[in-house]
């Protein structure tokens, strides 16, 4: 069987980064934006749409700002065609060879694949820091701003994984290892997590 | 400043044995047992009394059991005792050279020692199994009472850290790595543990 590893993340923990890294050393595929891509192309739906529905709370449909019925029940079926394709997509995925996927809630979604599970979190204030290092975008943001975005992308998140899972967003029972990026360097914890890993699959 | 590494974990998920392989494999010191002992010499009580009060319930005093006020007043002191005596106890080891300390909420009280905080836990059926195999003494409990004193030794271990800390017991944001130990055999991945922390210590 394929060696599936998934991380699950706190926006601004630098779940990304862990997961690229983690790629680069084990000789593993990654896939992250190429995901969407792929669902953007089998759905015929805008990639920024399909981003929305897990990052931007577009999940949550307002029936006091629907103008109809019929308008409501076409945003139900793009929201239901995009989780279906998204689990053709992560399955195939899995089919393909040894492979990291961040986000989209894999870990559930590919269960059968006995995937390793990692959750990567860190402090509010190291979130805030990394964000700054990295968005251009978030420049303008007070701290504050930017606090309140981390938050409200992780309450997202956590929508999306309940929409999608009977299981609960961060616990950690759903998660092999729980990694805290505060204050870290990650670059440097990469060669003891691989190892980690390397034992972990060799230990069960 | 020393290396002080605390391990806090859930009952049966092999926390101890990471612990004591740990610090045979980085050549710090081990207290587990040793903090009792001490303990136990410092306040005059019984090693099986102070064990209690992390292990056993003691904390909870009911007023409806109490022959008087003076009983209640004894019981309270022993217990404040032991606390005062135990942070004692710990900043002494935290002092004298890098280790690795098991229980007793030593992440809270070493806070200004900056630990590295793990927390071990498993799924109910790993527990049960690994409980099953080392302890000879719950040979007569059925699966149902394994259970029940499992889960009751994590309650009494989440109000004993209640007690001490204003923190959550097994809350993640609390620890630096979170390990699931289910279905794993913990020796085969202590050189990645290992190598994981050296790079940690590294990566600050």
């Amino acid at each position: 069987m394929n060696k599936i590893i998934t991380i699950s993340r706190e926006f601004g923990s630098g779940g990304r980064e862990v997961g690229k890294r983690l790629a680069d050393n084990l000789g593993f595929a990654y896939y992250d934006a190429e995901i969407i891509t792929e669902i953007a192309n089998k759905t015929g739906l805008t990639e920024e749409y399909i981003r929305g529905i897990a990052e931007n709370g577009m999940i949550s449909y307002s029936f006091q700002f629907a103008k109809s019925f019929a308008s409501y029940s076409a945003w139900h079926n793009s929201q239901t065609q995009v989780l279906i394709e998204q689990t053709k997509v992560l399955k195939e995925i899995a089919q393909k060879g040894n492979c990291i996927i961040v986000g989209r809630g894999a870990d559930w979604i590919l269960r059968e694949y006995e995937p390793m599970n990692i959750f990567v979190y860190a402090d509010i204030e190291s979130k805030i820091n990394r964000c700054r290092e990295k968005a251009m975008e978030d420049e303008q943001l007070s701290d504050k701003e930017l606090k309140h975005k981390i938050l409200h992308i992780d309450k997202v998140r956590k929508k999306y994984y309940n929409l999608i899972s009977p299981l609960e967003w961060g616990e950690r029972n759903n998660y092999h290892l729980c990694l805290n990026t505060s204050n870290l360097d990650i670059k440097g914890v990469i060669p003891g997590l691989v190892t980690y890993i390397e034992n972990w699959y060799r230990s069960r």
